[in-house]
């Protein structure tokens, strides 16, 4: 333990929270952690944590609590019994949730004279306590500033505002880029796997192609922005067109086209709309409004 | 001029096959181009190419032909009638199209006398030229091999394989990947937008997530080519919970959630199909028959 690391508090000790854990204890900070089945705790007790032997106990160790549990309500079931010990704490809350839960949290804790940040955590167990992983938090800018050196132990912390729903937001955002990215990934393997091509092989060209792809959302993302889509280089025209290339050849081989065909079918809405001649960037304008809603 | 560069043939002169006569003369190639209005070229004959009169001449005039015109058939009208000119040229294809027409294509050249390579173009056309973008090829190893300083005046030219229907099939499967990503970052954005925050700066950091993911897509990568799909860090089971934070978010800011909901369906048939405690990447055995035929 080193005496100059503020000593934190680990409430939940799933797969993600003893990787928190884990990290606090590499990082020096002394380590108090609980959780419902508290055989959970020996592995790190084992590296020199406390385990607290109730709620109460845990959130009196620290003056930094660290939340990772279920939800929002299993949030609520292990520290309402308990809230008045939060007074003049921090309470770093990291379960996941919506914006609107996180916004209840961020009250409920002010309401018992806790300061309060939501946070969500951009990476698997595995990477935490990496300084490339992203780990998003919303709330006051003052708390945050204050208690930087100890989130930097857990990964790489970024403040997104002081709206204390943003990092909810942001975490529902991403995680959908993630699954549109893996399922795109998966089609397409599924495609040149039928041609006898190793989904190794495959994913080194994609990779390096999602680079690429990085550059046209930034390009993209000035246009939103702006409200203006030039579509200078590809238009939704052009790509609805070549659509139907992966359509047909995906097809030919049995494969599931709901994707592509979900996809084809934004891009002509995005047409119906006018933007035929515009980037792909436009289609944020259909996105904006449900499908039946026109 | 440089001497010790090869002559190259370019024909069809829209922007993309401009990029490219743009890209040959900058590294030195004696170019000749051809385009069906010839008022096209002016631009490139200001920078020192050469303007054939006819598809026979353009053919004719050097022992590279670069075809990029809008499809197969295009490519037919301008060169069928010219075909014998081919003999003992090497014909590289960059028009769209699909492998099957990428397989008629090649023996089509080889019945002529030409050699053949098939291509795909993954970048817009002010990315030509770069050495970062990928151009790839498909077809024979020899051919590609002595004509590859040639091609990497183009971008990074990479081989996929002796079948010449490969670069199209990557080419889809790429383009799928790239409208799957592009869609769900603008849902995503979309979202974040209805909270006030700017595209711009949700895309900084949804770019820095992007590496992370291409992370998790090359760990899928070797489950998909074992057929294993241990869910160490993250199941299907615990995809489907979180991605309800997504779409109830989403419905909540009147934002269409087609694309959530199909993702979610398609999870959930992974889940049915006895996956839920598998990977992400077991959702490619879901994809590998399409919907109604389970
Ligand atoms: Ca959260
Ligand atoms: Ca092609």
């Amino acid at each position: 333990m080193n005496p100059d690391r503020l000593a934190v508090t680990v409430i939940g000790l799933g797969s993600m929270g003893s990787a928190l854990a884990g990290a606090l204890l590499d990082g020096g900070h002394p380590t108090t952690v609980w959780n419902r089945s508290p055989g959970k705790a020996q592995a790190l007790l084992d590296r020199g944590a406390r385990l607290a032997a109730t709620p109460g106990e845990a959130v009196g160790a620290s003056p930094v609590v660290v939340a990772c549990v279920l939800d929002y309500q299993a949030l609520h079931t292990v520290l309402d019994p308990v809230a008045d010990s939060l007074a003049g704490k921090v309470l770093v809350n990291l379960s996941s949730g919506s914006p609107e839960q996180a916004h209840e949290a961020a009250e409920w804790a002010r309401s018992h004279g806790a300061d309060y940040l939501d946070g969500a955590i951009m990476t698997t167990p595995p990477g935490v306590g990496s300084p490339e992983m992203m780990f998003l938090y919303s709330g006051s800018r003052a708390v945050f500033d204050a208690n930087r050196p100890t989130l930097a132990t857990l990964g790489d912390p970024l403040h997104l505002g002081t709206d204390p729903g943003l990092a909810s937001l942001y975490d529902a955002a991403l995680l959908g880029l993630m699954w549109s990215t893996m399922t795109g990934w998966l089609h397409g393997t599924a495609l040149v796997r039928a041609e006898k091509t190793e989904a190794t092989a495959f994913t080194t060209v994609a990779v390096r192609w999602l680079s690429a792809v990085a550059g046209f959302l930034t390009t993209y993302a000035r246009q939103v922005d702006d409200g203006r889509y030039p579509g200078d280089d590809a238009t939704v025209d052009v790509q609805i067109a070549t659509i139907d290339h992966l359509i047909h050849a995906a097809a030919a081989r049995g494969i599931d086209n709901a994707l592509p065909e979900l996809l084809k079918a934004t891009m002509e809405r995005a047409r119906e709309a006018g933007h035929g001649s515009d980037s792909y960037a436009s289609v944020i304008e259909v996105l904006k409004k449900p499908a039946g809603d026109r």
